[in-house]
């Protein structure tokens, strides 16, 4: 065990990273939506998921006026549109439309739900509490959606043989577990 | 996409679950440890983990009197120490000696690292929020260490065939990416 910087350290951590498209409505009520690698789950009973997003986002402001997103599980279908979604969006272009996105009504948020990811999670803001770069959102679920026939969830996947790499765009590999 | 209960819609969420084994001391200065599976960087300037701690765990009072803790990432060798720490400790056991946890002296807090896993994170808190039943503490690193030969970390893994399987205990099954 030696001391090393933090970049050889989160090398043995990073991989493989569960993504999230999260959306959330602005206080007009335009959705918007950002791809998400920093998402959990915090607590079974209620059930909450806890996600950090980037302070300078425009959708962490609209999560901060409205207390509510929701969390779309991405397959592989979805990787152009989760590369895509990572980027920033400074001219809020409609990236529902670009990438495919289909949108639904939620139950519980304004928040569309995406009809052609494996699942979606509403939730409702509970807290919230500041983490450096990024606020980490606590978001009670108050209802689940599943595909008829879900498929398997898209990571940030490492070089290992037991990956299937769908797509790829530096410095990410978008994948899936080997079948 | 239907309706449906939240542990379906979980199923398609919940593995890969990465996991870390957390130190830390309680007032008298005896380190304890446990798994945790909901674990995540949350910030990137400052580095900042975000770990999700049942609240009826020691481990949390343990964080909560002395604001730190040590992540350890482990590999392979230390599945059996993965499965052991998962479970509840009442008599509060010697855990280190019973599975092979070598421990070590940290630079920056009293938690051990564990000297035989992949990486350790030495980590003080600088904030925490309620989240149901866990806490969610936010961990600034403060150091980071390395083994000199960091193998593959351990995961929570599922059926597919590109995860190679090291050790199960219903309902976990523990394993790494093929290789």
């Amino acid at each position: 065990m030696v001391k090393t910087n933090l970049d050889n350290g989160m090398n043995v951590w990073r991989t493989p990273e569960k993504l999230a498209l999260v959306t959330g409505v602005d206080n007009v009520g335009k959705p918007h939506i950002i791809t998400v690698g920093w998402i959990m789950r915090v607590s079974f009973s209620p059930p909450i998921f806890a996600v950090a997003i980037n302070n300078s986002r425009y959708l962490h402001q609209c999560i901060n006026e409205t207390n509510e997103f929701n969390i779309a599980i991405p397959g592989a279908p979805l990787a152009e549109a989760v590369l895509g979604c990572g980027e920033r969006n400074p001219q809020r272009e409609d990236r529902f439309a670009k990438y495919g996105l289909k949108t639904g009504k939620g139950e519980y948020v304004k928040s569309p739900i995406i009809t052609n990811a494996e699942a979606n999670f509403e939730c409702m803001v509970i807290g919230s509490i500041p983490a450096g770069d990024h606020t980490v959102f606590l978001g009670k679920v108050m209802e689940t959606w599943v595909s008829e026939k879900p498929d398997q969830n898209l990571m940030i996947v490492g070089d290992q043989a037991g990956y299937q790499v769908l797509m790829e765009k530096s410095p990410y590999k978008l994948g899936i577990i080997k079948d």
